[in-house]
């Protein structure tokens, strides 16, 4: 393969991120409000994707370890769910919220091909690492973790993305992790959802998959509703209250698509609670998250949600 | 003056402020992200700004009543603290959080001519009423905040918009409002702080002030820190723990700037206490909000932050 200067590389990817974003936006406003009008206006100069045919256009094979334009618009084929502080690696995109030090949300598009066990990677020899792309006020440090009690838990799986060393490794940013109760909860019931979530690529010819924390509100006494949740390290890392993920599975045959989504507290939960228990409605995690998941989808290819005919 | 039709209008400030809006992410961006270097590239078609000498292009009383994209680019002069849901009325920005339903920032941009007592606006007039811009899965409600006990408090403060009755109209907007304290916060602190900020007019020929949001963590007898907040009404819209206000004053003579910068608890407070214990580095903020002020303002302008000269 001939080698393209990284500096192009980013180049061309930027051009075609900023074309998608924006007519991302575009599409999904709500109301008239005059930013947003703005998007719709068409941008000379920058190439517009399909959204519908964008994920057959490479094959992964040849992907390789870059994130290209036509990649980022496979992963977000259904629209970003906010715009705050978007990162795009070269096998997920991320956007970061900056007040807690922790991820919005996560996108990754999983295949039988990226899951697939791959000798040639290999997950200890990626080392969690700050995020230097993030301002030095906002970024969490190896340090805010040690000894809070707390794993570094990742929100895009590390064994999501098995192509490439170098995509396993982008998954141990610090960006991409949150504090999750480790035994019981990140060693356990999250990762037998994480491992659901890839056993999906095997019914599924393309699984779009949305993860991110939650603080979840609660009743106190005084009849008051309150959201609380811990903060670790001097960088003040929230330690969120829920996890979610929104599933989306794309079938080969008929095109049909199939939505599941799963709200986890983050505590130890015993090893023998079936993930059925965790099914919300996908609005319910919308709600609670401030964003809106997978709302450029057609709805009339919707086929089941949580297993269940639409 | 001749009347050109809303849409256009619209087109306008649109392609305007994305221009704006894209060069000043460009110019904020910290380290080498895909998607920040996009937005570093030229995009034909679309004007961008000086972000110097904005602020002289239209005088005030020519503004009229619609965000005119020199007056978008006047209240932002020194860059967007952030990019999430920025919505921009005739006489001020915000960006809105989806999650808390309540404002991430507002910004505004005051001449001693915008908040000068006119008898023709009439802040009696003006209606808290719903923003149909947000998502109805997160925008907060006048019921929400019926019974709760806390005051709708204006994040953009109405007196601050006086030239015509649109822009005192649009400050009423709930997104532009987070539960306060009423007696002995919103209507005497809080309010004292708001009329500070306008009497810096008389000192200033441009004032710009951002103001937002906190949710301070505190330590409790685990010896471990929290987050926690009161949520209210069935759209759970956040009470914040804290308020603040970054201020800066351009003087007309030396082409000096002077940065204030304060934190207010959303408590009452005596009405004796003077406005000065509240006074914090601006930087301090800035960790806490997960937001960088006034980051495209030369350092060199700079003549003193809180009344310390620098």
């Amino acid at each position: 393969m001939n080698k393209i200067p990284a500096r192009h590389i980013l180049a061309i990817c930027g051009t075609a991120l900023g074309a998608f974003y924006l007519g991302s936006y575009a599409e999904r406003r709500q109301g008239n409000n005059v930013n947003e009008n703005t998007l719709k206006l068409h941008l000379p100069g920058l190439p517009t994707f399909s959204t519908v045919s964008a994920a057959t256009l490479i094959p992964a094979n040849e992907v390789n370890v870059s994130a290209t334009p036509s990649r980022i618009s496979q992963i977000m084929k259904y629209g970003f769910p906010g715009l705050d502080h978007v990162r795009s690696h070269s096998d997920y995109v991320l956007s970061y919220d900056r007040r807690n030090r922790v991820p919005h949300w996560v996108f990754e598009h999983l295949t039988a091909q990226t899951v697939a066990k791959n000798d040639a990677v290999d997950r200890a020899k990626s080392e969690f690492r700050q995020d230097e792309s993030i301002h030095p006020f906002f970024r969490a440090q190896n340090t805010d973790y040690r000894r809070s009690g707390y794993d570094r838990g990742h929100m895009a799986a590390a064994g999501n993305h098995r192509l490439h060393q170098k995509h396993c490794d982008e998954t141990f940013l610090l960006s991409n992790m949150a504090p999750q109760v480790g035994q019981g909860f990140n060693r356990d019931a999250w990762n037998t959802l994480e491992t659901h979530v890839r056993k999906l690529t095997n019914v599924y010819a393309n699984v779009y998959v949305c993860t991110g924390p939650l603080y979840l509100p609660h009743k106190e006494d005084d009849g008051k509703m309150y959201v609380k949740y811990e903060v670790i390290g001097t960088n003040t890392v929230a330690v969120p209250t829920h996890f979610y993920k929104v599933i989306v599975g794309e079938s080969a045959t008929d095109q049909k698509l199939h939505m599941e989504a799963y709200v986890m507290p983050n505590k130890v939960i015993s090893n023998d609670t079936p993930l059925s228990v965790f099914q919300v409605p996908p609005e319910t995690v919308e709600r609670a998250a401030g964003l809106l998941f997978f709302d450029q989808l057609n709805k009339k290819q919707l086929a089941s949600i949580n297993g269940k005919k639409v």
